[in-house]
């Protein structure tokens, strides 16, 4: 059972009042080349300049301040994550002054685990599978008293992601459409909540690597994903969730565009080195997904003319070039 | 003789006027680390987020409207640049309906010249020498016509890089100090009078590469550089020229601070690199000598608190790693 629009919406308000002293306002970049090739006009909503990196900051920041208001006394967080909500919940445990704990899955980047330490949170490595990760998490919150503070099947971190929808719709009010890159969907059902309340004419829509199917599940109001959640065989490691949420995709069915895009590796890759050539900034591949539906030929059909695109992200090491 | 303060400074707001409409007013962004790393505040000027992804952009649009201001039947314009101004004028020549030719030195990258074709100016190769160029492109204005927008060395070209001070200092009015990275002058000199007029405590300092060997000149008010023009051999393309202008160098020797940093190139490349991975913007080589300044070790003892950087550009490849 999905909250009403007030009540969902009414979390997303409260999280824009609780975390905005301490987030960025992220800039909306347009380009003409973009423009051009896809026939309308592109505004880059920059959350790869959001602290940390990535716009995780805004959720995870967002469940610690409301768990602290609640709990005062809260000693810390835990939670489990492939490397950008874990560096999120880092941040914004240290920023509160509490501690946390982030279960990272083998094979997670070096230079995720290391921004994750830096930020003062302690790191415990576990199998990586979906189910090997939340049970460790949630070992450790019993075992510690940590407060879990999931990477997106949460109201307060989903509230938090949906504060991007109210920005992007300040800054360009009439957008027709939001492209948002997928993982478990807290981005997604987020921005959703805000545009059905303050421009219900804005389609949100979810961009997926191959072999999500969210399109089937959205159409259908229900889950039509067979087998155990699982992780995707994309190199994009930040929505590699096969899966939406159970408080996310109810969310979504409601309020998101049923409209879904899918996309290669090889064009979120081209799409990765267009960004930083043409828009000037590092993004990573994830949040490369929906600068390669703007840029497909198949996007200049589209009657949708405004397009807002989530660059979610930045944190990927500049050592190694994916197109080379 | 050096214009009175006030006639400078109307130079750059009508420049601010008429350019407004068609600028980016480009982020500032902060980052913790930077701030750790000096022991200041630092903000980063974004220019290299600027239409053409430089600064010269501002420069050049000016100079050309102010042109056809007084003479709406201008046919075209013509200047001698490494890459970065010649893709700015031929910017703006297209955007106000009117021819352009570029003069390159040979060894100019590829990408530059496709950027300068890419606007619709012709370009024009000849030899890499201070004087060719300036030669070539005199021959070119006066056999076709054409107006010539010089480099930096120019009282509507410095104006139109001085509303980068204007605005910055509307981003954050109590700047101690303002870092920039120095070739001919137009960037420093512009907003260096933006500077002494809207917050004189404001010490704009210039950031240029071995060899330039700025401030000896600039604490005499007197040319002390030998021998003919010439390029400096660093890396950072953008800011080889060694001497001032003849119009940007007493303006400088007037309102920018007799307080000059010099980098090194290895320093530029780790600084573009810590850009590129921490600011998640793409910085060209030149771009990064502020960056470099405020991340030294011996900038920790300077006593001002506030710090800008212009990072002014961001035309680089994206294949090949500066520091692979």
């Amino acid at each position: 059972m999905v909250e009403e629009l007030d009540n969902l919406f009414a979390l997303v308000e409260a999280a824009e009042r609780r975390i905005r002293p301490f987030i960025i306002e992220t800039p909306v970049l347009t380009n003409e080349d973009a423009n051009a090739i896809s026939g309308k006009q592109i505004f880059f909503k920059c959350e790869n300049l959001q602290k940390t990196g990535v716009f995780k900051a805004r959720g995870a920041l967002n469940a610690v301040l409301a768990h602290l208001e609640k709990n005062p006394e809260l000693k810390g967080v835990v939670t489990h994550s492939s490397g950008n909500h874990g560096q999120a919940l880092a941040w914004a445990a240290k920023r509160c002054g509490i501690a946390c704990t982030v279960v990272v899955p083998e094979g997670t980047s070096p230079a995720k685990i290391g921004l994750i330490k830096k930020y003062g949170a302690e790191c415990v490595i576990c199998e990586p599978t979906p189910t090997a990760r939340k049970e460790t998490c949630a070992k450790i919150a019993k075992e510690q008293g940590k407060q879990e503070v999931p990477p997106y099947d949460d109201l307060l971190v989903l509230a938090g992601q949906g504060t991007i929808g109210l920005e992007i719709l300040r800054q360009v009010p009439d957008l027709d459409m939001i492209l948002v890159p997928i993982s478990g969907g807290g981005l997604t059902s987020g921005i959703s909540i805000a545009a059905a309340r303050v421009n219900p004419k804005t389609q949100v829509c979810p961009v997926e690597p191959v072999g999500k199917d969210l399109q089937p599940s959205l159409e259908a109001n229900a889950r039509l994903w067979t087998g155990p959640p699982q992780f995707l065989p994309s190199i994009a490691d930040a929505i590699r969730i096969q899966q939406a949420g159970d408080i996310t995709f109810p969310i979504m069915c409601q309020y998101t565009a049923k409209k879904v895009f899918t996309v290669k590796d090889d064009d979120m890759i081209k799409a990765m080195k267009w960004s930083w050539e043409n828009l000037k900034v590092v993004v990573e591949v994830s949040s490369a997904a929906g600068v390669a539906v703007v840029l497909s030929e198949g996007f200049r059909s589209e009657t949708a003319q405004k397009i807002g695109v989530i660059l979610s992200g930045g944190n990927c090491l500049v050592d190694k070039l994916m197109w080379n």
